[in-house]
C-alpha cells in the first residue's frame, strides 16, 4: 500500500484524503484489500466506455462481506468523500469511472453463488458474481436466468445497477423483471433487505425497482435475488436478408402477434454484418448477390421445450418473413446460429477495433425504427459523421457506432440523434445507462421538474451526495 | 351542491374546509362536477375493504382533464386538505377511504382509451378505464391486456396504484410488469410524463415503478401506458382434487419447469371451493366420494396459439399430476372451466357473503405455502378462529378469509399470520395493498430503517403530506 499522501501530491486539483480515512478503510477490510497510489491497478480507473478518461482514485478497496462495506460507506460519508462501485467495469456509460480523491468500492471478492433455490426457480447470488459463472451453476439444474446483455464476464451487481438488457429482452424482459430482492448498504451504514423471495407484493414503496438502473448513485447492492426460468431445450436460429431495414421493422410485430414467442429479434445492417461477421472469421454462406442486395438483416431466435414445435414455428416464421419481402431465409445449423448471436453480441468491440469514436444506445417505439434511422442518416450526413447500426428490433433499442473523430461535432451530432430519439417518445439510453458520459445530455434533454424530482429522491437515499457524483444527476 | 359549512358543523372533530377553496375547485372543473355535504354519493364514502367505516369528505370532484386535476392539486396543496385518489373504489386495503375534511379525486370521467397501437402493442388509457372496457376494446384487435385481478369492473388507475395481480400472474406478471409509462400529477401541480411506449430504458431513476403500488401517496396518475400481448386463441382449464395442500403445492414448481408455461395455478381449499361453487350455482360433477377426501384443488389452466399443442400439454400435465398423486384430473368442458374460474374470481364476494370478518393476501416463497398453511391453521386454531383459503400457488399469494369477530382477537390473530409470513420471506400484501386497514401493522412490522427511507421519499414527492394521508406510512 503507497502513502495516500503521495499519490494526491502530484495532482493539485484532486481533493487531499483526510486524515485517518485510509486507516479506517484498513480496519474495515484489512490492509491487504486496499490499494492506493501505485498500486491501484490500471484496470480499476476505468470501463469501457470509449470516451471515458480513466481516473486514478485516492484508493481502491475490496470488501470482503456486507458488514465490510457499511463500514467503508458509513467512514468515507462521514469523511465527505466520494463512493465509486465497482463491478467487473464493463459498463458502457462511465458509471463506473473513479471520482478524484474519491473510493473506489470494488466487488470482485463477493462472488459467492449463495443459493441456488430449485424449488422457487430463483437464485441468491453476490454482486461480484458474472454472467457467465452463474449460467454455468445454473446449468445442471436445467434452469436459466435470461437476461445476456452481451458480455458475460459482467458482474450482476453492474447488471443491477445499469438495469442491463441484452437480445433475449423481447422475450424475457430486462434485468428490472427479473430482480426479486436487494441487499442494500445505505450511506448512513444501515443494511436494508428489499424485496425477497416472492413474485409480487404491495407492501409499501418498490425499492428493489427503484435502486435498479440508478448507476450506484442511491446505496450499495451486496445481495440479489433473481427470478430463475426452466432452460428450453431446443432452438434455432433464422436469418433474414431484407432490401430495406423498413421491412425488417414491419415485420416485427407481426411476428410477435403471431404467438411463437421469438427469444431473439435483432436487426443488423449490412456493415455490422460485414465487420462482425470478419472479426469472429464467421462465413455464413450467404451468396454475393444477397449480400449485394440486403441493406438490413433481421436475425430470428426461436426457442421451445418440443422438438417438433420448434421445427413448425421455425417453418411458420420463415413464411410470415417471406411474404413480407425477405430476399432469402436462411435456418443456421446450431455452430452457424451461436456463431451469428456470438458475432452479433461482440458488436461493441468490433466498433471499438474499428475506430468508433463513441457507442449509444437510444430507444425509441418498436415500430418507428425505420422513421428514426432515417431521421438519424439525415444527422449523420449533416455533420459528415457516419453510422452503422444494429439493434434489438422487438424492443426498439437501437445500438449505433458513431465514427466523427472531432469531439465538439460529435457532441452536437449526438445531441440531435438522442433529440431525434425523445421526439419519438424514446429515451437516450435502452440499456447502457448514462454515466459521466451522457449525464450533461441528459440534464440538457430531460424535463427539468422530474430531474428535480429525482433529486430529492436521490437525497432522500444520499444526503451528503456521497455516491456516484459527476454520474446520472451529476 | 350542499354549504360546506352544513356538512362538517355535525362532526365536530372534522377540520373546517378552508375558505374558499370549494370555490376553487368549483372554478377548476365546473359546478357540475363538485360535491359536498348530502350531495355525496354513498358511494364514494368507501372502497370495498371490509373492515373500514365510510367516511364522507368534505368534497367529491370529478376533474375532465389533467390540467383540471392539476389545479385540484394544487388548490388543495395550498390549503393543507388531504386528497384521496378514487377509481371505481374496488380495492381492499381502504386505500380510496376519504379523509375527514378532506377532497376526493374521482377519475371516472376521465375514461377514454386514447389509443390503441397495434403495432408497438401498446394500449394508452386514462385512469377511469374500466378493465372490463379496455378488454372489450382490445379484443377485436386480437390484442390483451393479461393482467386479470378478477374484477373486471376496476379502473386502470387504481390497479395502477394498488399493483394489482390477479390469476394470470404465473404466467404474465402483476401490473408492475405491464406499466411502461405514466402522466403524473404531482402537488405542486407540476404534470411529468414517466416512460412511454418503449419496453425498457436506462435514463433515470424509473419514476413509473415507484409510483405503481403506492397507493395514491406520491402523485395522481392522470394517464396510462400500457404493454399488450397477443391473446391467444385456445385454452384448456384442468380440474385436480388432492388429498392434501402439501401434495398441490410441490406440484406447482414441477409444472412450471415442464415448460408448458401455465396462465393460471391456482389452489382453492376445500371450503372456498364448496362455498365458492355454491355461490354462482356451478356443478362441476364431481363424484361424493372424491369431494369427501380432497382436501385442496389445482386449478391449472393453460393455453396456446396451436390447438393440438394445447391439447398435447394437457395430457402432459395430466400425466404430471397423476404421478404426483392426484385423486383424479378432470378437464373441464369450456363452459365449466370458465365457471371454475368465475366462481374463483368471486371469492372475495363469497367471503363477504359468509360474513367473513376480514380477507387478506399475504405472498411468500412459492414452494413456502404447506409450511405457511400449517403455521396459520395453529395460529387460527389457538385464537378460535377460522380461516378459509385459496390462492395464487404459482406465485406464492394466499387468500384468506378470516371468521374472527372480536376485533381485538382478530388483531392479534392477523398479527401473528402476517408475522408467520414475513419470517417465511414473505411480505403483508401481494396484491391487495396496504391501505388504512393494514397501515399501523405494516409500520410495526417492517424495517425502521426502511420506513425512515420511505418517508423521505414520500416528501421527495408530497412535501406537505396532501397526498391520501392515514395510508401505507400514516
Amino acid at each position: 500500500m503507497a502513502d495516500p499522501a503521495t499519490s494526491t501530491d502530484s495532482e493539485p486539483a484532486v481533493p487531499a484524503v483526510p486524515v485517518g480515512l485510509i486507516e479506517e478503510l484498513v480496519a474495515a477490510v484489512g490492509a491487504g484489500h486496499v490499494a492506493t497510489g501505485a498500486d491501484i491497478a490500471e484496470d480499476d480507473t476505468h470501463d469501457e466506455a470509449i470516451t471515458a478518461e480513466p481516473v486514478t482514485p485516492a484508493a481502491v478497496v475490496r470488501p470482503g462481506t456486507t458488514d465490510e462495506v457499511a463500514a467503508v460507506l458509513r467512514a468515507c460519508d462521514a469523511a465527505g468523500v466520494p463512493v465509486t462501485a465497482r463491478g467487473s467495469g464493463t459498463g458502457l456509460s462511465g458509471a463506473a469511472i473513479p471520482v478524484p480523491g474519491g473510493v473506489v468500492v470494488a466487488f470482485d471478492r463477493m462472488k459467492r453463488i449463495v443459493e441456488i433455490d430449485t424449488e422457487n426457480h430463483m437464485a441468491v447470488v453476490q454482486p461480484g458474481v458474472t454472467l457467465h459463472e452463474l449460467d454455468e451453476a445454473l446449468t445442471p439444474h436445467g434452469l436459466v436466468y435470461p437476461v445476456f446483455p452481451g458480455e458475460d464476464s459482467a458482474s450482476l451487481g453492474g447488471n443491477v445497477n445499469t438495469n442491463a438488457g441484452g437480445m433475449r429482452a423481447v422475450k424475457y424482459g430486462v434485468t428490472r423483471h427479473h430482480v426479486l430482492g436487494l441487499e442494500l448498504v445505505l450511506t448512513s451504514g444501515d443494511v436494508i433487505r428489499t424485496g425477497g423471495k416472492v413474485v409480487k407484493a404491495t407492501s409499501g414503496y418498490d425499492l428493489t425497482q427503484l435502486v435498479i438502473g440508478s448507476e450506484g448513485t442511491l446505496g450499495l447492492v451486496t445481495e440479489v435475488t433473481l427470478k430463475l426460468h426452466p432452460r428450453l431445450a431446443h432452438s434455432s436460429t433464422v436469418l433474414v436478408p431484407f432490401a430495406t431495414l423498413d421491412e425488417v421493422t414491419r415485420v416485427v410485430p407481426e411476428i410477435v402477434r403471431s404467438g411463437v414467442g421469438p427469444m431473439i429479434l435483432e436487426y443488423i445492417d449490412m456493415l455490422t454484418m460485414a465487420a462482425a461477421t470478419a472479426y469472429v472469421g464467421l462465413d455464413l454462406g450467404i451468396p454475393q448477390e444477397v449480400k449485394d442486395s440486403a441493406l438490413a438483416y433481421l436475425v430470428i431466435v426461436l426457442e421451445n421445450h418440443h422438438a417438433d414445435r420448434l421445427e413448425a414455428d421455425v417453418a411458420s416464421v420463415a413464411e410470415q418473413v417471406a411474404e413480407a419481402g425477405a430476399i432469402d431465409v436462411y435456418v443456421l445449423p446450431s455452430a452457424a446460429g451461436a456463431g451469428l448471436i456470438d458475432a452479433r453480441e461482440k458488436a461493441f468491440w468490433v466498433a471499438k477495433a474499428n475506430n468508433a469514436d463513441d457507442i449509444i444506445d437510444v430507444v425509441v417505439p418498436r415500430a418507428s425504427i425505420p422513421t428514426y434511422m432515417a431521421r438519424v442518416s439525415e444527422i449523420a450526413a449533416e455533420s459528415g459523421s457516419w453510422i452503422a447500426g444494429c439493434g434489438h428490433a422487438g424492443d426498439g433499442n437501437v445500438h449505433m457506432s458513431i465514427f466523427q473523430a472531432d469531439a465538439d461535432l460529435r457532441k452536437a451530432t449526438l445531441r440531435k440523434v438522442f433529440e431525434a430519439g425523445i421526439e419519438l417518445g424514446g429515451a437516450i439510453s435502452g440499456e447502457h445507462g448514462i454515466g459521466t458520459e451522457k449525464q450533461q445530455l441528459f440534464l440538457d434533454l430531460e424535463d427539468p421538474a422530474k430531474v428535480a424530482l429525482m433529486r430529492r429522491i436521490k437525497a432522500a437515499f444520499d444526503p451528503n451526495g456521497t455516491l456516484n457524483p459527476g454520474t446520472l444527476l451529476g
